[in-house]
């Protein structure tokens, strides 16, 4: 046995079973050994930010790491912005990149880079191996930090340690729990939600899913607080027959409009409010004076268990309201944000995992999703745009039995296009509707609010991805992906439906 | 007058007119400030790849730095593969990147990242801004850098530096000019040279231009030495006309094997040779202890006036011998490397630009070259690919009066084939031959070579691309680029003859 095979066994044993490959010389070892272990799914993607943003979807839909597999330094790069958002959705993701030989990298060969200096800012864990003996301890570690984290753990294996001959197997490694919140901190908590003056309980991470809401609407049943979500959230349960949250605004002075009415705000396990950017004359930290923080639980807490015993403690025994179903009629005539996601809400099958990374076009659409059929909702948590369509896709790959909308933006859609040629060749269910407003409309709505003097020609340029043209239905057509395209909302309703009752990826271009 | 008006006019002041920009919130100050300096040229790139990979094919071909401008951390990783190629082929590029405000930055928003971790391993220089009163000096100052490495800086601008005002103009920063080489340098590479034994001199970086050729090609015909160029030149000349070099192999055995009949190599302005990857039983510095290796200059030093002076030296006073016009018959039949290249060395019009990206399918091309009309050639640097469609583009933005021939494999075109639809945009006179083989055919003769045992079904499905096929028409339809599929060698040279007739770009998907 090589390195590289007890590293893939070794991954096998921790319970890991996809690997998300872009692999080059460097790691042909690592290749010939997902060969040899067949258990080990191996999903080619033609970009590097595809690999990694799809074992992000994968790891948000079963809480366990996916493998990538990633060429060099420059390779990794290509998948650092979909790890960047990985990061910050707390998604277990484990990255292997076969690095030169040992003693090879010494005579700085062409593709030689500073490894670790590239994968420090979005990996909460990073090792080098040093021996075949090694690869497969180092592997079972990188997968207990990815998961105890929860974050991104990076790899890199000296391809004289993927083909040197080892008869080392890991041990065993627990993968940790998440350490329980003081009940210090639940007895805060606790006073404060049961205290006067509007307060609000802001949720974030784990808690938003089933169990998480369903105890924070029982706090809010008997506090009368009021539950809202982080704003962009890494996955969030929503529809029909279960509790329904609000969601923070994006804009920071928004933010600070809001908090103004609440006297407390409680978190569990989101991070504290902050501004997206920095705005001119606008905090960074947009909670006024006036409101007061308490932090129940960090995103990487127990958070479930700190809502149950807060629950508990305030004695909320009965369950709290929960959404009936509630569809909105089909709309029809011209599409716009509105029409656009609605038309999404009124054909949506029950059990859609949506991926939201429809920008500026998809603002209506959560907040007319609480009493549709059951979904599970997915954003773009870091920023990073280019994180739908890969991010789909890996959900795709984790839930074969659910359809995937891939809800997505024009602009942010272009940077990882290459995913539609993943979906074609794992035959995966995924509808991809693209908001076709060829803009960068956040930067026109951006450039609108700010005091750029002088903006003009150029800055209209810049934002402006209508000249030419782009034509997504012959993008789709080129990666192997059937699709139309509509300019109505009837239209879109009709090419929905279609693609929901029919296997494999489809793309819809939503012109707007 | 605001920081980022300031920068943008130090950049002018300091010649660079071609800003390469994929922007976002951060950037948009700076967006209106090329709005406000009219005479920088300002290309929208639909992902970060491209920008970097145009600056690398701009600079290339004007020594002269262009500007790129990305988004944060996440958005300069998208880049990072295309410095690492820019950074190898020692291009000057000055990267911009708008950073969140200084006093922002501390509350971690989403978008937040560790810069300058991802900068240094592809940046020779480094900065982040401090006030709106430094940010001309600043990018002077990283203009500088650029020119004189040559080689990539970058600098981070707060965005509270690019929005603040400020009267500070940047003091003009001499460019620096390449150091020249020693006299002992000179002396001892002329001795070698005018020696016995077999000799070769092998060119890299600046001398492979016009006059670095010529004064090689003369101490050729007096010393009888050879004369070899680096196996990936940035930009080598080439055609009738000019001296002839022959190339430095791929594959570190062939390099080898080559040297075992050479006593000394003399090297001018290219790296020492070494393998590019590291194989077993494969010496990383593929030169035997029979052949004795003598630097004449580095690839930083004044080359040209060094092999000037080599050649005084050893009294070379005639001219070498230059190519005569030969140009290969027109091929007929199936598409090989062999016919493919072929018909674009009898098709080639007088001043082409030749971006060859096209891996294993562009080996016989450049062979065949010597006697075609004058041409450029550029080539992968630094291995990571996807560089091929951006520097194509960059280079057509720098030389709009030649045409530029993107010769590109179909695997690496893919990761930044977003490329085409900037050539659209911009109407650049950029003619794209696709190498459709369908697979990452260096894999496969990696895997041929390597040890790998048990590679089966997997490795083959991760080093193939036909399933499904790739429709490289479709995909430049999308991006607003015409295009066509050929099968045959007649069928390329008569599609690539039209395309050379017709302004704009055009692709062709030549199936292998």
């Amino acid at each position: 046995m090589n390195g590289a095979e007890a590293l893939v066994r070794a991954a096998r044993a921790a319970g890991v079973d996809v690997c998300f490959a872009n692999p080059g010389t460097t790691e042909l070892h690592l290749v010939g050994a997902l060969d040899a272990v067949p258990e080990m799914r191996a999903v080619l993607g033609l970009f590097e930010g595809v690999c990694t943003g799809a074992a992000d979807g994968y790891g948000r839909m079963t809480d366990r790491p996916a493998l990538t597999l990633l060429h060099l330094g420059p390779g990794f790069a290509n998948g650092i912005a979909n790890l960047h958002n990985a990061k910050r959705a707390r998604t277990p993701v484990v990255n292997l990149i076969g690095d030169h030989a040992t003693w090879h990298v010494g005579v700085d060969p062409p593709l030689a880079s500073d490894i670790e200096s590239l994968a420090r800012p979005v990996s909460a864990w990073y090792r080098k191996s040093s021996s075949a003996d090694g690869v497969a301890a180092d592997a079972a570690e990188a997968i207990a930090a990815a998961t105890g984290t929860p974050g991104v753990a990076t790899l890199a294996i000296p391809s004289d340690c993927a083909w040197g001959e080892t008869s080392a197997v890991a041990a065993a490694v627990a993968l940790p729990e998440f350490p329980l919140v003081s009940s210090d901190a639940i007895q805060r908590a606790a006073e404060v939600l049961e205290g006067d003056g509007p307060r609000m309980l802001l949720l974030g991470g784990r808690a938003l899913r089933d169990e998480g809401l369903r105890w924070a609407a029982r706090i809010q049943a008997k506090t009368g607080c009021r539950v809202f979500c982080e704003t962009f959230p890494a996955r969030l349960e929503r529809g029909t027959g279960l509790p329904a949250v609000e969601r923070l605004p994006y804009f920071p002075d928004q933010v600070l409009e809001l908090l103004k009415s609440f006297e407390h705000l409680v978190i569990a396990g989101a991070d504290e409010p902050v501004a997206f950017f920095g705005y001119p004359g606008i905090p960074s930290r947009p909670i006024p004076a006036s409101c007061q923080v308490t932090e129940l639980s960090l995103p990487t807490e127990n958070i479930i268990n700190a809502l149950q015993a807060v629950a508990e403690e305030v004695g909320a025994n009965a369950d709290g309201p929960t959404a009936a179903l509630s569809v909105p009629a089909r709309p029809s005539g011209e599409l716009n944000p509105v029409s656009l996601g609605t038309a999404i809400l009124a054909t949506q099958p029950d059990g859609l995992i949506v991926m939201d990374e429809a920008a500026t076009s998809g603002l209506p659409f959560l907040l007319g999703s609480v009493g549709v059929p059951r979904f599970s909702y997915l954003t773009l948590t870091g920023g990073a745009i280019g994180q739908g369509l890969p991010c789909a896709t890996g959900a795709a790959i984790a839930c074969p039995d659910r359809r995937v909308l891939a809800f997505q933006a024009d602009g942010s859609g272009l940077y990882t296009l290459q995913s539609l040629w993943t979906q074609a060749r794992e035959g995966l269910n995924v509808t991809t509707v693209i908001c076709a407003n060829r803009l960068y409309r956040i930067l026109r709505i951006e450039l609108d609010r700010s005091d750029v003097s002088g903006a003009g020609e150029k800055a209209q340029a810049l934002t402006d991805l209508g000249s030419p043209e782009l034509d997504w239905v012959a993008l789709a057509k080129g990666f192997g992906v059937p699709g139309e395209r509509v300019a109505t909302a009837e239209d879109l309703c009709a090419a929905l439906e279609r693609s929901y009752a029919t296997p494999g990826p489809y793309l819809i271009e939503a012109v707007l």
